[in-house]
């Protein structure tokens, strides 16, 4: 065994002894070798021929240079560094983020080492917006606008937003408080870079959004606080290692995706739930929410044929979801997949003081640490979870630094490539965002859309009053 | 219509003349409305006979009293104000905190009012505790122990470790630095309070964790950082007294209930998913997901049959989730019923300039507000994912506030109340959560458990190294 890399361990999905029809056998998975191999080739030809974008990244030591350069050169210039971006251009920025620092970075000057505060406007709340526009100094910060496509409404209107409040405020000089990351050399704001000369990082166009978290999409956000993205990308690198042999009982992310495909489509558990035990990855179960919803929900496979796949992804947090969510899962329908995340060793541990010696159900609890209490409740948890049938993986990650947790973020990408084939699906478009997104440009009154807002308006009309109740 | 109401829309759940499967008929909601007449029967007579408490806590104005005064007394006098519980005494505080207070409350004084920093540290995290430890004065920070049973492990663990912080610090004056929330009369903190002297709320008996956000456990949390306690209970009020007839077809409580019973027991909608188009209103998402899923996810029906059933809830945040979850809603299975929640009218809205004029993937926005963007991409989500034959409700709250924040809470929990009756289950236990606290038990070496500790040695010794990549 090695304990310096991610640990994958499935015995509680497998079916060994007990003749549980909810779990796993050796046959189902061998059914599945002969295709896994064949679609690791599949994956290995499209990298070489460079369709397979997120697999090159783990070499791209230049793009973590130039973020962690670019950084630097800014260290001690801003008050605040902001991320205008939404989905994949939040969620990993944030997943990072709330993995490597201290919860309190923004609260806490001394825990910053001179790197500015850290915010991601990944909505459009008004009120919400209203309340960083109020709190912030424009001038005193660095705007990362993070578009891969260039035309996000939602981006677009924040950049619209603090692009006039710079004018504003800086006059000629306002561009020196912009960063702009998006496509190579495509899309609006790729023309906007042109116009107003802001500086700017170029996103492979073979990258999707989602799978752009080790471009600068996430590298120039996480070198803003200090974090040290070459280590991320070594990490990564040293998965895809581990992760480039065919052989399934070898592969980490090859056996996760066949697993979940068999949980899935033969086992009937359609929900898919990750759920660390470390407060510092919890962030990272909701970046591999919209990874796996958006790679594998889809209405067609490859042929065309409607097949309207994909599990549902949910994230939950140890311990504190097994006070809200673990009643569920042990006790309801049987319709679940778990993925548990432990951590080895946890950077600081706190010990429980002795007290109350007459009352046991507080003494039990002196001389222990913290972090034994937090492990005892995870085994706790798996074991309440196994005894009722339900299948259950655990990934440990050694600790959580930048190594491991580039490793993780590159194993689920991998895995999710995987799963697309197992579910020959596309797993790198999002065709069924179009129609919400047609449908906003239409009631915004964007140009071309007259149509699409005639049919809303009709199917909006419809709603009858005999169905609210007001 | 009302528009100073709470608004319950089902249109988009109903077959109307489209003839799709997915939706539900006037004739399936029919075939429900004499057992709701005989449940509502039942809860009114439960109400009568005290044992549905959280249906007279909306007239307890004497506990709103008591939080406020309480809280008065102490304002100015700390720095910290934190909250020392999880599930059901961590996520009703986090919830109303947020959509009453200012996302930056914490890092900016002048949204203070005087009033006190908060946190809620619902997990035992070692590095999260660590964080915290490090950040406050234990000395100006008063800490709020909320434990119902008063014998929560986690809860438990943090008040030994800041009790002794406390006393080591403060010596014999410690116990003003510590408030107590548990049941009035039983439990061992109940017992620690009288043997320490730490001013305490009380909890009554015939209310659970999951619906205690209206007793002081949700109320004086509130009150320390200002929030108007008494219209939250004066907005529960309203809204009992709306949902106090027994017509289905005019009470959302009970519709929403009949509909989202339909939705999984009929037309396979295993998972409800709630997504507010408000950032305010995210973690009343949050909240209700324990209260759906430990209420009504459950193994044995009242006469004792396994029937393990309990939608899985599923929380989104509007627009943010359009960008991670909704392609799989519109295109993956067809196993979800969506709840909408709209606000009418925003606190604050903010104007997108007009630049770029040529640009048309630009200028479209330009003289519009967030407020009409954030609106248009609800209406356009709801619009998609109705085409694609997905029920869809939509609750609309007129605006944030502690009255309506009061009524959505208790809409959701009779809605909850309502459904147990239809499930035929006990909603208000919790007996699959023992399983895994007595495996934490026994793994920190609790007398009593030491079985337990040798079953699950005996178990988790199974783990075949055949089954682990590593």
């Amino acid at each position: 065994m090695n304990n310096d890399q991610i640990r994958f361990d499935f015995n509680n999905v497998m079916l060994k002894k007990t003749g549980k029809r909810h779990l796993v056998s050796r046959d189902e998975i061998a059914a599945l070798e002969p295709a896994v191999r064949d679609f690791h080739a599949q994956l290995q030809a499209e990298k070489a021929a460079g369709k397979l974008g997120f697999a090159d990244l783990p070499d791209r030591t230049d793009a973590a240079d130039a973020c962690r350069k670019a950084a630097e050169a800014r260290k001690g210039g801003f008050e605040n560094f902001v991320v205008l971006g939404i989905g994949g251009s939040a969620l990993g920025p944030i997943a990072v983020h709330n993995a490597i620092h201290n919860p309190h970075y923004n609260l806490d000057e001394r825990l910053r080492n001179g790197w500015p505060r850290f915010f991601v406007e990944d909505n459009i709340d008004p009120d919400r917006m209203h309340a960083l526009i109020s709190l912030l100094d424009v001038r005193k910060t660095l705007f990362n606008v993070i578009s891969k496509s260039g035309g996000t409404a939602e981006t677009m209107a924040q950049f619209l937003i603090f692009r006039q409040m710079l004018r504003d405020q800086l006059g000629d000089a306002f561009a020196k408080n912009m960063i702009v990351t998006t496509d190579a050399s495509n899309g609006l704001m790729r023309e906007i870079v042109a116009a107003e000369g802001y500086e700017s990082f170029a996103i492979p166009g073979n990258v999707g959004g989602r799978f752009s978290e080790l471009t600068p999409v996430g590298l120039f956000p996480a070198a803003m606080t200090g974090i040290n993205v070459a280590n991320l990308l070594a990490g990564a690198k040293a998965m895809a290692q581990r992760c480039s042999v065919a052989e399934l009982w070898k592969n980490p992310a090859y056996m996760d995706a066949v697993l979940h495909f068999i949980a899935d489509t033969q086992k009937g558990k359609h929900i898919s739930v990750m759920m660390p035990y470390s407060s510092r990855l919890r962030d990272i179960a909701d970046w591999y929410r919209q990874l796996w919803a958006e790679s594998l929900g889809k209405k067609h496979d490859l042929d065309g044929k409607v097949v309207n796949v994909g599990q549902t992804p949910v994230k939950a947090l140890g311990v504190t979801d097994q006070h809200s969510q673990v009643q569920l899962y042990v006790e309801g329908p049987n319709d679940k997949v778990f993925t548990f995340i432990a951590v080895g060793k946890y950077s600081c541990d706190v010990t429980i003081p002795k007290a109350f010696d007459s009352k046991e159900g507080a003494s039990y609890l002196g001389g222990h640490t913290l972090g034994e209490l937090f492990d005892a409740e995870r085994v706790g948890t798996q074991v309440a979870i196994t005894q009722a049938g339900r299948p259950n993986l655990t990934i440990t990650i050694p600790e959580v630094n930048e190594h491991h947790l580039g490793g993780l973020l590159y194993l689920f990408e991998l895995q999710t490539a995987m799963a697309g084939k197992l579910y020959r699906i596309n797993a790198f478009d999002q065709p069924g965002v179009e129609a919400g997104k047609r449908a906003a440009y239409a009631l915004m009154g964007r140009a071309g859309y007259e149509k699409d807002r005639r049919q809303i308006e009709s199917l909006t009309k419809k709603a009858d009053d005999e169905f609210v109740i007001c």
